[in-house]
C-alpha cells in the first residue's frame, strides 16, 4: 500500500523533531527549516551547532529497506552548508535500528541519486554518540 | 480592528521569507525556523550564516509604532545564539521604512519586555548594508 504523501510528510516532521529532541539532549542548539521541500532556496532538514560545530542535517526515516536522496537534496545540501558554513551531513533511520549519521562521500551513488542500504548504514554511519562526541 | 492571529502570522511569514530572499541575495544561507512559536526549544524565526559569522535573527513587522519583544522570545534567543555560537540580533521593519537591525543591548527595557520605537531604531538600528558588510 502506497504511503500518502501527508502521511510521508508528517512523518518525516516527527523524525526530524526526534532529532532535534536528541541533539537538545545533550546541549546542542537545534532547529528544524521551515521551507523544506517547498522553498526555492536550499535548505537543510535540520541545522545544528554546538558554539564549535555546526552540521547541517537531510533526514530520512521510511520504512524501505534502502534510503535515497535525489541529487537535487545532495546538491542543495552541500550549497547551503559550504555557504553557512558547516559540515554536510545525513541521517537516516532505518525501522528498529538506531540513528546513523553519514557524510556524503559515504553514500552510494546510483547515477540519478544517492543511496544508503542497512548494510552500508552498519559498515559506514556513525551512531549519534560517535557523531558529537569530538 | 484588531489584526487576526492568522493575519499576523501570515504577515510575519512574509516578513521572513522578505528576509531571508535578502540573505541569499548577497550569498549569505539562510533558513527560516520552522518550529517558531509552537516548539518547546528555543529557536530564531532566522538563521543567517556566510561562512565566518552566524547571525540568529528574531523578526518583526505589524504595523505599530513600537514594536514588543516578550521577555521569554528575548531569553530564547540569547539562549539559542550561546549554544549553537551566533550573534542574537532582532530585526524590525515599520511600515514605509527599510528593515532595521538591533543588538539585544539596544532594546528599551520596559520592565516585562524588550522594545523598539520608530526614534530609537532609526538612532541605533543598522541597515542591511551596515549590518552585514563587515
Amino acid at each position: 500500500m502506497a504511503t500518502s504523501f501527508r502521511n510521508r510528510k508528517a512523518k518525516g516532521s516527527q523524525a526530524e523533531r526526534e532529532l532535534v529532541k536528541k541533539f537538545w539532549g545533550i546541549n546542542w542548539a537545534c532547529i528544524r527549516s521551515a521551507g523544506s521541500g517547498s522553498q526555492h532556496y536550499p535548505s537543510p532538514d535540520i541545522l545544528v551547532g554546538n558554539g564549535s560545530r555546526r552540521l547541517a542535517i537531510e533526514v530520512k526515516t521510511l520504512s524501505a529497506d534502502k534510503k535515497y536522496f535525489s541529487a537535487e537534496e545532495i546538491r542543495g545540501l552541500k550549497y547551503f552548508a559550504d555557504k553557512f558554513g558547516a559540515e554536510p551531513w545525513v541521517a537516516v533511520k532505518f525501522q528498529g535500528r538506531e540513528w546513523v549519521f553519514l557524510t556524503l562521500e559515504d553514500l552510494e551513488d546510483t547515477g540519478m541519486s544517492k543511496a544508503v542500504s542497512k548494510e552500508l548504514a552498519g559498515r559506514r554511519g556513525l551512531s549519534f554518540e560517535e557523531l558529537t562526541e569530538s
